[in-house]
Order: C-alpha cells, then sequence, then structure tokens
C-alpha cells in the first residue's frame, strides 16, 4: 500500500494536469448546444480508460423509451455512457461499480464567474471550474487510483467496473440501461463519490438521501376573466383557491396534512440524533447565512433533523392572473403551481406522488375544478451503515485524510442509488470528497485541491480494504 | 328631434367605420410599450372632435404630484387628456361635462381572443375588439350625436364640454387636473357613459358604484434561491407564506378580515333589498353562465347585493419561482400578488388601502419580509336618484330604445365621480350603453352593435331633454 500511495503523491502535477483537460469539455447535458462538448468529453474518458488496461472500454448508447400523453411511446437517444472493466483478480474477489457523472450543470450566470467556467484556474489551494466538484473531480480520483495500481502492480485487488454516465444533471435515462444490462453490470457494491463532507476538515460518509414526488396543480374557476368590479364579491377566485389549498398541505405545527404521509416514515433513533447533535452545526450561523429572521419548520425537529431525516413539502413556482406592470382588476380563470415532497424511507414516492394529487383534488371547493399532473419521483434511500463498504470506506478516508469520519444524511436526492439497490441488489457506498463550499451548480464551483490529492489516495485504500 | 334622429340613422355606416379607426389605437395606459398608442389616439379623438366644431380643442398635459416613500415629492406626466367645449348655448342654458376614457385595459390572455383585439370584427351583431364597449365605443356615442347637431342645425341644445382621459384603466391623475382646471371644467351636470345595463334589453340608470383600494404584495424570505433537497423543511419558503398571508385576508364567512374594514360601511335598506329582490336575476342562471360548480360569497347576502353593496376583496395575479415547463426544484427567494379591495360607501379608500397595507404588513411572520405598494383607490359613490339629470337619461333611453329603465347600482368603480361630485360641485349621470356579455376587461370584448347605434340616439335625446 505504501507503494501506491507514493507512486500517487509523486504524480501530483500529472493528475492534476490530466484533471484540467478533462474539465476544459463544455460538457452541459441539459443544454443541446453542448452536444459536441458531450461527446467529446465521452470519447476522452474512453481514453483514459483504455490507458490504464480495462477492457471492453467504450461508449454506449443510452436510449430511453418515453411514454407520450398520448399513449404512443417514442425513443430518444441520451448522452452516451462509458464504460469499461477490469475482470481479473478473479471470481472470489468482490467485483465493485464505480458510479460517476462526466456531464456538468450550465454556467449561467456566466457574469458572476471569476474565471471562465471551462478554463480551470487555480486560486488559494481550489481549483476553480465548471465540473470540478460535481462530479468530474471526484470521480477522477477512481480513476487515477485504479491507474496507480496498474502501474505499480500491474493488477488490482478487487474486480472493477466504471459506469460513467452524461445525463444526472438532465433527464436521466441510466436506470433503463441498468435494467437491460444487469449481467455487464452485476457488482457487489457500488462506489460513489458525488457528496459532500459535513464540513470542511469533517470527511463524512452519506448514508440516507431524501426522495422526492413532484406535482402540478391547476385550479380553474369561471369559464373566462372577470371584471372584479361587476363580479367581485359573488364568485370565487381561483388564485385565492390555490393559495387556501397551498395553506391547507400544512398543519400549524409545519406537519404535511396529506392523509397517511408519515404512515411508513422510519423515525429518527436516538442515537442518530445524539449522533447529530455532536456535529458542528449552529442554527444561528445557518439563519444568518440565509439571512432570515427565522428558521421554520416540523415543530420537534432539529434543522439538521428536518433537512435530513423528516419528509417536507415546498411550493417550486406560483402564477396566476396579471403579473405585469400596474393594476388590473381581473379575476383570473386559473392559477397553477408546482409542488413536490421530499421523501424519507421507507415512503413511497408513486404512493405519495398518488396520495398528494388526489388530496389536492378532494380538497378542492366546489367553486373550482382542479387537475393535478404527477410530474416526477424518485425513492429515498437508507444505507446499512455497517457492512464491508462502508466500513472500508470509513478506514480509507480516516487514513487518506487522517481525521475522525462523521456519518451524515443528506436532504437531496441521488435518485440512481435507488436502482442499483433494487435492480441490481447491491448497497451504495457515498463516499464523497466535495465541501459545502464548493459551490456546486453555482457560479464559481471549485474542489479544494487537498481534497482531490486526497481523495486519490483514499480511493487508493478504499480499494484495497475491499480485498 | 326628429331630423336629428333621422340623421343619425342615416350615418350608421360611417360612425361605425369611424369607431373601428378609434378602436384599432392600442391605447393600453399601464403598459409602457403602448406609449405610441396612447398618442396616437389622444390626437385622433382631438381632431374628431375639431372637425365636429368645438373650440378650445387639444390635448392638456396631466401632471401628477408624487409623494415618494422619502416624503420627496416628484411629478410624473401621465397620459394626455383631450379636451374640447362648445360654449355658445349662452350663459342661461345648462352646461353638461361629457366625461369618458380612451384608454383600455391590457388584452392578456390574447390566445383566448377570436379576433385580435386591435383589429376590429363585426360577428353576430357585435363589434369585438379591447375598448368596443369600455369605453371607446361608448363616449363616442356622444361625440357622434354632437356632430349630428352641429350638422344639422350648426348648434347644440345645452353648453357642452367634452373631458377624455387616458388613465382611467392606470393610475389616473385626473382628479389633480380637475382640482386644478375648475373654472375650465365648470358644469351642472356630468354625463358618463361607461356603465353597463342591467340585462340586455332592459335599459338602466346607475345609481350606485363600488369603490376600490389597489396594493402589491411582495414577500422576500432568504437571501438566495435554494435547493428543496438541501434546505427543504428548514427554511420557510415565500410561495407559501404569501398563499398563507391571502388566505388569512377572509374569514370562513366570506368576510374581510382587515381591522375596521366594514366600520363605515352604509348597510342595505329593506327598499333596496326588495327593488333588486325583483330584478330579472337568477342565481343559476348566473352560476350557468360562469360554468361554476358554486356560487360563493359573504355569508347573509344575495349575490346581487354582494356586488353592487357589500365590499369584496379579490388577488388578480400572483406570480413567484419557477413558473416555466417540468419540474424545478427551487425555493424561491420573493412571491409577489396583486390584491385589491372594492368599496362600499361610506368606505374612505385612503383608509382601507392603508390598513390593508399595514395588515399585510403586520400578519407576515418574521421568516420573510414584506413590502406593500399601494398603487391607487378611487371613492365608492352613490348618486341622488331624482334630479333633472337622471330624469333627462330615463326618457333619452325608454325613447331611443323604446323600453322601460330600471335603477340599478353597479360593483365596479368609476372614481372621478366622487371628484366631480366634491370638486366642481356637479351631479353625475351614469347613462350606461354597455351590457353584462361585453365582456370587459376580458379577451373578446365586445359592443352590441344595436346599443351603439341607439347609443348615439340616446345622447342625442339627453341633451335635448337638458335644455
Amino acid at each position: 500500500m505504501e507503494k501506491i500511495l507514493n507512486y500517487i503523491d509523486s504524480k501530483k502535477d500529472e493528475h492534476l494536469a490530466q484533471l484540467i483537460e478533462f474539465l476544459k469539455f463544455p460538457s452541459i447535458s441539459s443544454d443541446s448546444n453542448y452536444i459536441n462538448g458531450m461527446k467529446d468529453c465521452a470519447n476522452w474518458l474512453v481514453e483514459q480508460i483504455k490507458s490504464i488496461g480495462f477492457k471492453n472500454v467504450g461508449t454506449r448508447k443510452n436510449v430511453a423509451t418515453i411514454k407520450q400523453d398520448d399513449g404512443t411511446i417514442i425513443e430518444r437517444e441520451g448522452h452516451p455512457i462509458v464504460y469499461g472493466e477490469w475482470l481479473e483478480a478473479g471470481p472470489d474477489a468482490k467485483t465493485i461499480l464505480v458510479y460517476g457523472h462526466y456531464d456538468v450543470q450550465p454556467v449561467d450566470p456566466i457574469n458572476l464567474w471569476h474565471s471562465k467556467p471551462f478554463e480551470p484556474e487555480i486560486r488559494d489551494g481550489r481549483l476553480y471550474g465548471r465540473g470540478t466538484a460535481d462530479d468530474k473531480g471526484q470521480l477522477f480520483c477512481h480513476i487515477k487510483s485504479l491507474e496507480a495500481y496498474m502501474k505499480v502492480y500491474g493488477k488490482l485487488p478487487v474486480n472493477v467496473k466504471l459506469l460513467f454516465e452524461g445525463e444526472e444533471e438532465a433527464e436521466s435515462s441510466l436506470d433503463e440501461f441498468i435494467a437491460k444490462n444487469q449481467d455487464l453490470l452485476k457488482c457487489d457494491y457500488v462506489v460513489i463519490s458525488d457528496t459532500e463532507w459535513f464540513a470542511e476538515g469533517v470527511p463524512s460518509i452519506c448514508y440516507g438521501l431524501r426522495g422526492i414526488a413532484y406535482v402540478e396543480v391547476k385550479v380553474t374557476g369561471q369559464n373566462r376573466d372577470l371584471h372584479s368590479g361587476t363580479f367581485g364579491g359573488a364568485v370565487d377566485n381561483p388564485l385565492q383557491v390555490l393559495a387556501w389549498m397551498i395553506t391547507q398541505l400544512k398543519d400549524k405545527y409545519g406537519r404535511v396534512t396529506v392523509p397517511e404521509f408519515y404512515d411508513d416514515v422510519v423515525p429518527l433513533t436516538e442515537e442518530e440524533r445524539k449522533e447529530f447533535a455532536k456535529l458542528p452545526f449552529d442554527d444561528e450561523e445557518y439563519r444568518k447565512d440565509l439571512e432570515v429572521g427565522a428558521l421554520s419548520g416540523e415543530i420537534g425537529y432539529t434543522t439538521l433533523e428536518r433537512v435530513w431525516c423528516r419528509p417536507s413539502l415546498d411550493v417550486h413556482g406560483i402564477i396566476g392572473g396579471y403579473t405585469g406592470e400596474g393594476a388590473k382588476t381581473v379575476i383570473s380563470t386559473t392559477a397553477s403551481a408546482k409542488i413536490s415532497t421530499r421523501l424519507v424511507p421507507h415512503q413511497n414516492p408513486e404512493k405519495i406522488s398518488r396520495d398528494l394529487a388526489n388530496y389536492l383534488r378532494k380538497i378542492a371547493p366546489p367553486t373550482v375544478k382542479v387537475e393535478v399532473t404527477e410530474l416526477h419521483y424518485g425513492s429515498p434511500v437508507l444505507l446499512d451503515m455497517k457492512g464491508k463498504g462502508i466500513t472500508a470506506a470509513i478506514d480509507a478516508l480516516k487514513e487518506a485524510f487522517g481525521k475522525e469520519v462523521v456519518f451524515m444524511r443528506e436532504g437531496g436526492s441521488i435518485p440512481i442509488v435507488s436502482v442499483f439497490k433494487e435492480v441490481l441488489k447491491a448497497p451504495s457506498v457515498l463516499m464523497g470528497l466535495g465541501l459545502p463550499k464548493d459551490n456546486i451548480h453555482s457560479p464559481n464551483e471549485s474542489l479544494k485541491l487537498e481534497n482531490f490529492f486526497g481523495g486519490i489516495r483514499a480511493s487508493a485504500l478504499f480499494f484495497n480494504n475491499m480485498k
């Protein structure tokens, strides 16, 4: 192991130069103007993986089957999936699937960047550029640690499959690819480096993610826009009905009122609450950072518990009536809102989505008609905190960074984790290398160089621990 | 009189063609993109009035004095006022001021129009286009009847002053103009055709109007848009706060909850309630026409009472967060709404506007900041049902349309009526020519041609009756 780690430490300049090359591809998956940036990036990644000695390496077609509103099915080819494998550790060795994504978020608002998003720049021990932390920089740590094994020993301690998608920041259809390629992707564990540490200097293993159920509701009242002078006071107002319906979705204690909503929620354990309470977190700092007069949420829970372990409900958009300049005295026929709930284990997103839609329909007064569209959903995840994978990751991070490792959960969703669990029957290990200040999805995204170099070491240690 | 009426009837095609010219100007006063449409329309009106032989005709500058939040005063030039006069009937003859407005409402939602709003089209005996009924078509009746007198006799039976403003549908500052030009505008009566009949075939004189107080409220939460996965459940959502605040504005009996709101409301008399009950009105027809499952409003009052004699509160527009296609999981920093109350005698619009704004500020939770802008207000009106003006209008409508005339009130506002009363000491006569199905302020606004042509006759008869 010593030899591997020394090799890794001796190659810092080379690793950094290669990462910068990788980051220069403008691989924005959600914008069709960047289709070439996506292809070039995927091909570059293929060459990298080939060069370290992996087999069966190439881009794979990713075709999504989409059911349209009229019932017809169309196929849409998505961005290429990069795959490669090295399976010579033998049938008794564990097989680890490394998942990551080479696509990145759009760069708007571009004027807030201090250096160009696709021309990475080092400032104060950080590498700035789109994709540095999310997720090119993190996934590259695994490629470089595997390269180190191949260069030093010509082999790996375990079997490894690499799966890098190009649609994580868009409408991913990787779930279909996994379903169709179960043999190809068969593995014992999945390792994913696409999450953040709890804080700088606090290496963390994430063991829980929230799911999501997202609906759109449209309220329609009378058949035409009305003049509020002539009709005001005699006819219900769809905007006020929608406002009332939204208000009905939570009670005065901040709890979601959809029937059976909490039935399947796994309660926080006393141990979890104690562990969370030990983390370096301060409500007052959090409040000041957001510049709000007060925090708010479900009664009886701390902020970390609220965002990590309790479901929530948010309205993301609302529109209706006259929204231009000045005054117009219209009673609008319609108003609509986008609403989602974040879900925790073992809430079923499909059931919650349906229950929320039905509840909205049910509480609607007879003065209006209500249409609810279920837009999408994703499962929450709770990973085993004890298995071999987690232990290997904890030990790897601890040794690579020389710090104690904490357990944490995240409020966001990585829907693919539940697909790995359900389809491949493989537990995931979320060995994140990012930090809260990396500004992912925002201008001036960056990755701390210490976390990049340490991440390569941690990856090498992880594979060794999985022997 | 016979001669005048015959002349009017012989000019139908010409009158209609001129009205269509008038309607083609996109004179939307509340939207600064239409500044040229406003100017061109005002100039066209000036030429019309000059051409019939009026004196002292032109546009007048309308300067509003605005007190800003910091106490400083600014002047804002408003849309031009069109003025003209013919005062040769002598000092003993009555002087009638004709008031109308050439500005129109915005046209959104444009996709619901069956023909273009500023390219008038005749279908089934109606002229469709923005402003047909409100108020270009109605005010034009007076111009055409005065023209008929001038063409046939070279003079009018009374002195006439014409005052057409361009800010009735925006933030009107006509009240200031009137205050500064009391000599110019001195008159015995004001006649206004900007209201509707009770029903088709039921010519009506309106003796009561509601007032208005209009505010805009903006709710601001945290300092940046947040990801609902990472923050959902721990921070209040400005869209949901706004929805809740809107819901707080009415109690479960449909009553407005702003403190002291009802203190100055003049109660309905038993006589009024009896008269209203006799009018040909049916809740079930009203409900079916609007295609709603149920009517709704303040408990204890009939539909007519609700819209004519009771104050109401409506939200006219609401917007916040992501309103594009598909799903975005943002917690938006801001949300805003436009809200107005319709007021009845003797509610004071200035006080109600301030009370509503203060109430919104007061109920806002500490999780958000709230800004309320008072956009405009207008006084409610209750007119004398007996004087010479009203009698002249009743007789004119009865003869022009060959039907009995009824007394009614209206839910809408014509704030200037109370200014005429208080500043010029002149009673107004609301000799409306519109119909409930004219769709004013909505897509497919129209004017029944029969009412337009009959309206010109009624106007001619009215001036004669005022001799």
